[in-house]
C-alpha cells in the first residue's frame, strides 16, 4: 500500500484550492458578521449522544465513532455542525432573546452522500435562534442569497418546502414510525410505485394528498393546487400560509416550491429550503427551521438557518488570478531588507531566494523579481527562471 | 448523562474567543503569505500509516483510530499536520526547488499532553522544504519570531538544540533501540539518577557527554562547554557548528541553547527550537529540521519548520475591544435599507431587530442603535436595552 494514498472521497487542498477556500471563507464570514452573526467554533469531537441529539438515523450512519480513552464513552467526529451550534445557543449562551451565530469548519462523513461528494466537507453556515416568526426565515434565506452572490456564484433558484405538511399528513394517517420512515424514503426518491404500495391502507383524501406531494413543485401555482388537494387541517393551512407569506417577503429572489423536499426532515420542523446556483445540478446550500433540536440540551428554542459545503461552492467559483510572488535575492546590498519590508507592507508576497535552488522559481509561485538598477530597487518580470 | 457535556479537555470557542482566534488566524496566515509561504489544507482523516510515517510511538499514542467503512483499513484523526504537509511536498507538489508551505487546522489528541492542554489544538505552522542549509533554519526561526510579534505576544526566549548531538552519542555508544528510547525519556525528564543507571555500561567519554547534556543550557557559553565535553566526532562538531552559525544569523533575537531538548526527536533530524513568550511557562511554538520524513512518501527532502497551537497562543493575547453591533429596526421608513447597507459597507455589524424579542440586545452584542432623527439616519448609543 502506498503511503501517500488518501482514503477514497478524501482530498488535500493544494495551494490554488486552499487559497480559494480561504478567500471565500473570509468573505463569507465577514458578510455574516456585518449581518450581526457571531462566529462560534464547536469542537471536532463530542460524545455521540450530544452529536446525534434531535437528529435522525441518517446522521447516525454518517458519523464516525471512536472510543474516548479518558471516559470509555463513545465519541463521534462531527458530521454536521448545526446541532452543535444549537447546543451552544441552548446551553452556553443561554440568551433570552434572538441569537445569531455562524461557523465554518470541517466535518467528516463515514460514507460519501453521493458518488461526487467528499467525505470531508468544509461546512459553513449561519443560524438564527430565539425567533419563531417568518421574519427569521426570510432573513436567513436573504442571507443565503447574499452569500451566494458574494461568492460570485449567484442564485438560480431557491426551492421552498415545509416539513409540517408531511408531518401533519403522516400524523393524521396514523402511521407507525417504520411506515413513516418508509414513506419518507419513497418521497425523497420520488418513487411513485413504491408510494402507491405504501399508501394502500390509507383513507382516500390523505392518500391523494400524500400521493400528490411529489408532483407539487414549481411556481406560485403550487400553493393554490396544494390548497385544493390537501385536507383542511389547521397545521396544513398554517404551513401553506407560511410558505405564501415567505414568498411575498422574498420578492426579488428566484423562489419556487417543492413540497416533497424533506431533506433534513429528521431535525427540521417547519419551512425548509434548498438553493441552487452556478452550473451545479445539486443544491449548493440547504436550510430550514429546526425548532425542537435545542430541547434535548435543556431549552427548546425556535431556530432557523442554513449551511453549505465550502469545497462544493468553491467548484462553482472561478479561480482567482494567481497573485504571484516576487523573488528577492539577498546579496548584501544596502537597502535590501527595507525594500522587501516595503513590498510586504504593500501586500506583496516576497520569496527570499535561498542559495543552491534547483527547480524553477515559477513553480514556487514567483512571477517577478526584485532587482537593484542604478541604485534603486525595482520589481521586474521574472525571465524564464 | 447530560447531553451538553463535552468530553474532558475539549472545548467550544464561544463568540469572544472565536473572534480572537479568527483574527489571529488571518493575521498570521497573511504574514506567512507575505513571506512567500503558500497555504495548503490536508484532510482531518488519513490512513494511519500515512499519518504516522516517519514519526515515533509518541504520535501513534496521540492518534485516535477508527475503521474506514469503505476500505476496512484503519484511519486516524490527524494529531499533527506537519507529516501531512511533508507528504504534500514530497508526493503532490513534486517541486525540485524550494517549497514554502503553511497551514492552519484542528488536530485531535487521544490524551491531553499535560493537565492544562487541550485535546483539540488548532495547529498553525509554516514549513520550508528543499533546502538543507542553515539559511533555511534561520528563515523559519525569524518567521516564528515575526509570528509571535504580530500576535502581540513577542518572544522572550528561543532555545536552540540539535537532535544530531544525541543521535551521534547514542550511535557511538552502540545502544539498542530500547536503550536509546529509555535514555531519551530520561533526558527529556532531566532525570539525572535514571540517567546514571542507564549510562552504567557506557565508556567514560561518552557517558560524561550524555550525562552532561541536561546541564548544557543557557547562553553562548554552552557551545564552548559542549566542545570541551563532547567527543571530537565529525557529526558532533558539525552540529555544534550549525548552532553557532545559526546564533550568528539570528542576531537581535533572544537566542539561548538547550542541548538536551529533544522534543520531536522522533522525526526531527537537525536543529530544533522552542520559542517562549508572554507569561506562558511552556513553549508557545516548537520546530526544527526533519529531513527524513519525506522519504517514506517517495522523496527524501530537506525540511524545516515550526508549528504552534493557536488556542494556546490566544490565551497570551489581550482580548480585542469588542466591536459592538448596531441595532436597527425596520419600521418601513424610507431609506432604512440604504442606511443599513451603508453602515455594513463601512464595516459595521448591523443587527436587524426582530419583533417580539425578549432578552436584551446587549447580550446579542449590540451597543448602538440606528435611529431616524429629523429625517436623517443616525447611530446613537444603546440605552439600557
Amino acid at each position: 500500500m502506498l503511503r501517500w494514498v488518501l482514503p477514497e472521497y478524501i482530498q488535500d487542498a493544494l495551494p490554488a484550492e486552499a487559497a480559494k477556500l480561504e478567500d471565500l471563507r473570509r468573505r463569507l464570514l465577514d458578510a455574516f458578521r456585518l449581518n450581526g452573526y457571531q462566529l462560534v467554533a464547536p469542537p471536532l469531537l463530542e460524545y455521540l449522544e450530544s452529536l446525534l441529539t434531535g437528529a435522525g438515523q441518517d446522521l447516525n450512519l454518517k458519523t464516525l465513532k471512536l472510543v474516548d480513552q479518558l471516559s470509555g464513552r463513545t465519541m463521534g467526529v462531527r458530521a454536521d455542525i448545526t446541532p452543535q451550534v444549537a447546543r451552544i445557543d441552548a446551553h452556553l449562551l443561554n440568551r433570552k432573546g434572538v441569537a445569531r451565530l455562524c461557523y465554518c469548519g470541517s466535518v467528516a462523513h463515514a460514507m460519501p452522500s453521493c458518488l461526487t461528494a467528499t467525505r470531508e466537507p468544509l461546512q459553513l453556515g449561519a443560524e438564527l435562534y430565539g425567533h419563531a416568526g417568518i421574519e427569521a426565515d426570510a432573513e436567513v434565506i436573504r442571507l443565503l442569497a447574499e452569500t451566494l452572490q458574494i461568492a460570485g456564484v449567484g442564485t438560480s433558484r431557491i426551492d421552498l418546502g415545509h416539513v409540517g405538511l408531511f408531518k401533519a399528513l403522516a400524523g393524521k394517517a396514523g402511521l407507525l414510525p417504520q411506515q413513516e420512515e418508509a414513506l419518507f424514503d419513497c418521497l425523497q426518491a420520488k418513487d411513485l410505485p413504491g408510494l402507491q404500495d405504501l399508501l394502500g391502507d390509507i383513507p382516500g383524501e390523505l392518500r391523494a394528498a400524500l400521493f400528490a406531494l411529489p408532483t407539487l413543485y414549481g411556481g406560485a401555482e403550487v400553493l393554490a393546487k396544494a390548497r385544493q388537494i390537501m385536507p383542511a387541517e389547521p397545521e396544513i393551512q398554517s404551513a401553506l400560509n407560511d410558505l405564501e407569506e415567505l414568498a411575498i417577503r422574498l420578492q426579488g429572489l428566484p423562489i419556487s416550491f417543492d413540497l416533497a423536499d424533506l431533506r433534513g426532515y429528521h431535525y427540521h420542523s417547519g419551512v425548509v429550503f434548498a438553493a441552487y446556483g452556478g452550473n451545479s445540478p445539486v443544491a449548493l446550500a440547504l436550510g430550514g427551521r429546526y425548532d425542537s433540536v435545542g430541547r434535548a440540551f435543556g431549552r427548546g428554542r425556535p431556530a432557523t438557518g442554513f449551511s453549505l459545503d465550502l469545497r462544493e461552492l468553491a467548484t462553482q467559483v472561478a479561480d482567482p488570478l494567481p497573485a504571484g510572488a516576487i523573488l528577492a535575492r539577498d546579496g548584501g546590498e544596502q537597502g535590501f531588507a527595507e525594500a522587501v519590508a516595503g513590498l510586504r507592507a504593500a501586500g506583496e508576497s516576497v520569496t527570499i531566494e535561498l542559495p543552491g535552488h534547483e527547480g524553477t522559481w515559477r513553480e514556487a509561485g514567483c512571477d517577478r523579481r526584485l532587482v537593484l538598477r542604478g541604485g534603486a530597487w525595482q520589481v521586474e518580470p521574472l525571465q524564464g527562471e
